[in-house]
């Protein structure tokens, strides 16, 4: 079958670590990710692009230094360019992020978190 | 509430005709859509772009000139630049489209399903 579909769940079968984003598509230069979040991420900002989260299974939140933006599976929602933020998950969530190819997962904040490969599940 | 997530069930609920992308999010120049899909579209290519679907709810379909590429809930699929597609559901088919703000549904082919409107909901 030369056209296949890609099918999310089975893509998030084949990791099970946290904090560490999986290419499955490429749209022009952009990349859709699959990560599983749990327990606290590092506060940082993206200061070149915006970046959508997908909740797709979970329960998640994004902290903001003037509020907070809680999210649950079918739910999204677009951080701004240049926002610091920290995304949280009390228990594991499953997301889906959209951002240009080459973003950085920790972006300007750098740490032990960061996974800067291009990895392609 | 400074923060509010877009819940996709709920903007899907706004509104019931078919073939015509409604704007939920944009990300730097790109537009996040809702469609529902019944029927047959047209035969149609985009030459900038890739354009990106995912299936919410519902099964769907994209015919190509050499094959076909059948898409459920949870799967997604990029349709390359330029390249010639007609999309199809049997019934109605909840649809998130990912594409460059601008970007006309019926690509080069134009005709009476063309929605060249921007409309947010």
């Amino acid at each position: 079958m030369k056209y296949s579909p890609i099918n999310l769940k089975e893509k998030l079968d084949k990791f099970s670590e946290h904090w560490s984003p999986k290419i499955i598509a490429q749209m022009n230069n952009y990349h859709f990710k699959l990560v599983k979040f749990q327990g606290d991420f590092v506060w940082h900002s993206h200061a070149g692009t915006d970046e959508v989260f997908i909740a797709l299974d979970g329960e998640m939140s994004i902290e903001f230094h003037d509020g907070k933006v809680a999210l649950k599976a079918g739910e999204m929602f677009v951080v701004p360019r240049g926002v610091e933020h920290k995304p949280f998950a009390k228990e594991e969530c499953k997301i889906m992020l959209v951002e240009p190819v080459g973003t950085i997962n920790t972006g300007n904040a750098g740490g032990e978190l960061t996974t800067e490969e291009n990895v392609w599940i």
